[in-house]
């Protein structure tokens, strides 16, 4: 039996509040819990968007009251809230700021909305960027001229990750993060993602070529932090003429790794690195006493939607080969999951700004 | 009478070799005199683009014969050049890299094709950029992670002139150049210069809200050159269904900047610090001696497309006012034009790199 620390996943989109019927607190921790992960930290573009006080506290109002496990929720940049941002930023896992894709109130599209941000917001708190291609490059410029470290989120492309590599050799302070979809998947891999339905085949950053999943994987030493970026989407909507772009995948992570362990591609210490000692550096995260997780690392198994917890019901691995059974799960001294089954209760997961 | 040192246009879209029924290197030196400048830098996007060997050969051979003022050549960056390009370094005006809209071989979409030019470029020789929003701060990333200085062409918004600013104060080694249409015209002059023909309106960068162009008079501080882009097709062309973007701006120039002095916008000493001083060190040019530009400071007249001697047949500028009519350029002891007449023969101009 294998003993890992409580796995962070820096990376979840909780869906609550605006769209449970996806995903909720209680869903979301329980499928976090049944993948090893004892603290996930939640992205602000729910419905409302998290981005002053009354909103996050709507958010953690929820997690306070069904959260399984432990958390902390992120803060959205918008074009005029750096001085509410900034004032939340103790209570709040970072600040998120969507620099590509936005809408609403986190719309940034003009570079001089970001300088606000990066002056305001406290230097010690994390400011994680959806940033893409010359975007991430922009970031990662902001972040040398206004001395602020970043964290590029779900790296997905070999220009990105040569970048990233070559500003931490100059020494700016950038940490980056990749997905599992973006190291085991391609856009080759679409159509048997899709069966049919292209929608499901729909993410962003889009699955990219071989050459950049190549990349990613030559380039692990520049990698801080595995993330998930889960994405729930219920397959009605994925398969609908307008599907949204997302993947679950707090429930296929690790057996994912740990079957890359077994072939030899990274080591156990590369995942651990990536998935707990990295990440509580870099978002400042506490200790959790009395946490672990136990895998059964010989078992090898299929993995199945029908299997999980999330409330979207589906993966884009179905099917796909997993070693590694998360077997248990202690969460500060107490069982939280154990052979399939989630032992504590809703409200048992902190705030770790709390 | 007064007396300016003779200018220095870093950015002139000469034409030639490939489409010299816009303009040709005798036709748009003869409209750079009669505009009061002495040195041209020609941009390498011509037909066939100027990105070898025979290609600089090409154009540096038309020149020679035809030039009548002084000049150098840019030579381009493309996907698998970067090391001929640093060759020719000591023959080339600098690299200039196209970042946004490229095409053919000077297509550079990928940033891992970037790399190879920061690294191969001589550190001293110039590199400049076309590089829009956050293009631009990507392009300035790269200045500070490869340790190149960049220049910036064509400035036209506030967020980028703002970011320029930043990184200056930050120690990055950034200088860029702005306009006369991006400092005298915004997008709500399209209208006026269009007469019904939208196309005429068109030019890349495109002309910009009333705040970029305040903002970029705000921060005059920050532009280190202004810079034509001349950038001639004929009125035939700019009116079909394809227009092609550009304006033609050598013999506008200097009047617009001119009667913006007497209109207390800036200083005669604002002018020639940026069409003079700051282009000279920045594009390592040497000293044209016995050379100098008379302006009768106190005409005033109406700019008019039929009496300028580049061969496009426009201006956007047809019917303003402008303030300081050139009256005599001498080039290297010759009197080059005086009183509307071009005085030195095709050939008189030197490559400065030669």
């Amino acid at each position: 039996m294998l003993k890992l620390p409580g796995l962070i996943d820096p990376h979840v989109h909780v869906r609550e509040p605006g769209a449970t019927h996806k995903e909720d607190w209680d869903t979301v921790t329980q499928a976090a819990l049944a993948g090893g992960v004892t603290t996930l930290l939640a992205m602000p573009n729910t419905k409302p968007p998290i981005f002053d006080e009354a909103t996050l506290t709507l958010a953690l109002d929820a997690a306070k009251t069904k959260a399984r496990c432990d958390y902390a929720q992120f803060v959205g940049a918008g074009p005029d809230n750096a001085d509410i941002v900034a004032s939340l930023a103790p209570q709040a896992a970072g600040l998120k700021m969507y620099l590509d894709s936005t809408f609403g109130e986190l719309r940034l599209d003009d570079m001089t909305l970001w300088t606000p941000h990066f002056q305001a917001f406290p230097k010690s708190a994390p400011m994680v960027m959806h940033s893409e291609s010359r975007t991430m490059a922009a970031a990662i410029l902001f972040s040398a001229v206004y001395d602020h470290p970043v964290h590029i989120a779900h790296v997905s492309l070999k220009e990105e990750i040569l970048l990233i590599k070559a500003a931490k050799e100059k020494g700016i302070k950038v940490t980056c993060e990749v997905c599992p979809h973006h190291l085991f998947l391609s856009k080759d891999d679409i159509p048997a993602i899709s069966h049919g339905h292209p929608g499901r085949g729909e993410v962003r950053p889009r699955l990219a070529t071989q050459a950049d999943v190549d990349s990613l994987w030559t380039n692990l030493e520049v990698v801080d932090c595995f993330a998930t970026d889960h994405a729930p989407h219920t397959l009605e909507e994925k398969d609908s003429d307008n599907p949204p772009p997302g993947f679950p995948g707090l429930e296929t992570m690790l057996p994912l790794l740990l079957k890359a362990v077994d072939d030899g591609r990274l080591t156990l210490d590369d995942v651990v690195q990536r998935l707990h000692t990295n990440p509580k550096r870099i978002f400042n995260l506490p200790e959790q006493p009395d946490t672990w997780v136990e895998v059964d690392e010989s078992a090898m198994y299929e993995i199945k939607a029908s299997e999980q917890f999330t409330r979207c019901g589906w993966t884009p691995f179905e099917g796909w080969k997993g070693r590694g059974k998360v077997r248990k799960v202690v969460l500060r001294g107490k069982t939280a999951f154990e052979d399939g089954k989630i032992l504590v209760e809703k409200g048992y997961g902190r705030n770790v700004r709390g």
